[in-house]
């Protein structure tokens, strides 16, 4: 990368450049001319250097009611850039830094960001899928026409640049491939800080993970790296256990369309002499959260729920079983603060711990953007990483 | 105490005394004359000093179906006593110390019971409500006809004599005052472990408690000594505040007959500025379960289960409010290990630090014992101790 490809002309100015608007609810992208406003107080505007696509963006592609359903939009939320410019009261962040947007904010000066207890930022938080934020809910994106195109949840990544709040922005080490960085702003980060953070998954435990996608991989890579001695994928689809779960520690897989008679919970039971110590729901449907909680052991069990319910359905969980010892813990970003975690995990993989290899299936252009949502929406890739200058 | 009082003519042979017997379910217990068999392997027989009543007696006396519902049976599971003989394979005990029988077991051999992770004990919790233990499902008790007397949750206390597993007897320093010690074998450790152990109260922090009895009561007590800077009490009853509730810290009651159109969590929201940091649910209704949750702050909001559901009745909780950071947890005994922990409780009693004094609210004669239930089934008495030689 080279970091003094900047010129200085467009300070302060709006920039021209290319990206995909999504104009209407579930219909395919187009890659458009639009303008980049130049940032305000406390936001940093970025060149994209890759994105890629996440499931999270898909339900947002599909919204077709309430106040999210904003169109048109430019979605796209896990990538890396580089900064170009950046707008008053800016600390932290200057031209020719490797950044990474994070959706999950982190203002470092609420009374949550300041707590170790959890990963919450009160300020930003509280709305933080409501396209409301320091700025309102202005966006910085225009297109040929003048008219507005929306934010999307902070980010905006399927755009050659992007205006982003600083607590949405998190500086890394330019030592690590970018590509392999984008991985680490939303469902990898998500999963491994699920294991690590707030499972704490130990030496010799037992894990049963719902959903064989990107995060609930890292949720095994996390419980690898951690020693558990048995990691049980959960998943309609066999080749998500061969062809990639093996890579990240995966040593058992349950299909879900062959458990005949038995319920999920109760296979797992019998594989593991009672349930295991920790299981992860990274898909979002109730009745998986529940089938989780059922599959934990008795006495010191934790379920974990990463996935976000389609239909706001609730869990119901059984009263007593729970009172014997078992917990069920939700948590967004996997429990991490994005600026303080990131950085360690990007020194983990350098230092050749944290593989993050087997994340990335498919390489492609920006311009074929749409070829990533087939291959995600068909279950046919786990990340395609989209280069914005191949 | 006088330890040797023990006629040594008793050991390995029955001893005759009274017990206080319930033959019917719901109906007067009669104090009748017993025979209590010497202890087998691994069982202690102890000298009761005191006893008092709890809750969940109450339900066991009640009981008319299932495989609990056994009559004759000798009810009681907080009391204090001396070892007056040992069975085979007895360490750690002899005659004349001061045991606390506790219903909760800890072996300290199983896989669990090495283990920090919990207060579970596989090997005997797994059936532990279900009067099926080392030396199966007999007894140790007979009445005058010779006809079988039911065992009690492995405790029995509603006797001058009782024989206890040593995995549910816990030694004790003799300078604590017996009915204070009595306490500690059952509410006041599991709401002072809820406290500290299960949720982790610390200074400056937010608490609800749902339900002012002892173990409610002792769950304030816990989270006052960690400096929770607002114990807000929930119960039908002011008194409960008022009179004993003050004293352990509680700062804010609401009446749940009071809360007008608004839900007991709407008003605790208000109260707290989003919700508390931790809630309790000391009652055992899958409603409240529901309404402690939803008391819950959004981020680091920690629930805490400690009734047992009364129906059996699920708790329906919103799978998007979970994943927002908050936990639910269940506990026995409030995560605490009792052999292990019991005596940091005592020793902190000793140093003046925990306030046992609040709970008893009566002290009557072993004899009056159908008094004691009268004042807990209709909420005068948090706690009635119950002397046996008085």
């Amino acid at each position: 990368m080279d970091k003094t490809s900047f010129s200085s002309c467009n300070k302060g100015k709006p920039i021209r450049c290319k990206a995909a608007i999504c104009r209407k609810a579930g219909e395919a992208l187009v890659i458009e001319e639009i303008q980049v406003d130049p940032p305000q107080a406390y936001e940093v505007r970025i060149k994209i250097i890759c994105t890629s696509l996440c499931h999270t963006d898909i339900t947002y592609w599909k919204l077709t009611h309430g106040p999210r359903a904003k169109f048109p939009k430019i979605l796209g939320h896990e990538a890396v850039g580089v900064v170009e410019s950046i707008g008053e009261h800016v600390d932290g962040f200057k031209q020719g830094d490797v950044v990474l947007p994070v959706f999950y904010p982190q203002c470092e000066e609420c009374k949550d960001c300041k707590s170790p207890k959890s990963n919450w930022c009160a300020r930003f938080c509280d709305d933080f899928l409501s396209n409301t934020r320091r700025y309102g809910t202005s966006s910085r994106f225009k297109d040929s026409s003048g008219e507005i195109i929306h934010h999307h949840i902070y980010v905006s990544s399927f755009s050659e640049y992007t205006v982003v709040d600083i607590a949405h922005l998190v500086k890394i080490s330019p030592e690590i491939p970018v590509h392999k960085a984008a991985l680490l702003s939303c469902c990898v980060s998500t999963g491994i800080g699920a294991a690590w953070k707030v499972a704490g998954v130990e030496e010799g435990s037992t894990v049963a993970i719902f959903g064989l996608g990107a995060v609930g991989l890292a949720v095994a890579e996390g419980a690898r790296l951690h020693g558990a001695s048995k990691i049980i994928g959960v998943d309609l689809n066999p080749d998500k256990f061969e062809i990639v779960g093996k890579r990240f520690g995966i040593t058992d897989f349950i299909n879900t369309a062959s458990c005949g008679e038995k319920t999920i919970s109760q296979v797992i039971k019998e594989m593991t002499g009672g349930g295991v110590d920790y299981s992860f729901e990274c898909i979002g449907l109730a009745s998986l959260m529940e089938e989780a909680f059922n599959s934990s052991r008795t006495g010191s069990g934790k379920t974990v729920i990463l996935g976000m319910e389609k239909n706001a359905s609730p869990i119901s969980l059984d009263s007593r079983a729970i009172l014997r010892g078992r917990s069920v813990h939700g948590s967004l970003f996997g429990g991490l603060k994005p600026k303080l975690d990131i950085p360690i995990l990007v020194d983990r993989y350098l230092k050749k711990e944290l593989n993050l290899d087997g994340f990335i299936t498919h390489e492609i252009s920006f311009e074929e953007i749409n070829k990533a949502f087939d291959l995600l929406v068909e279950g046919n890739s786990i990340r395609c990483i989209m280069w914005m200058d191949k």
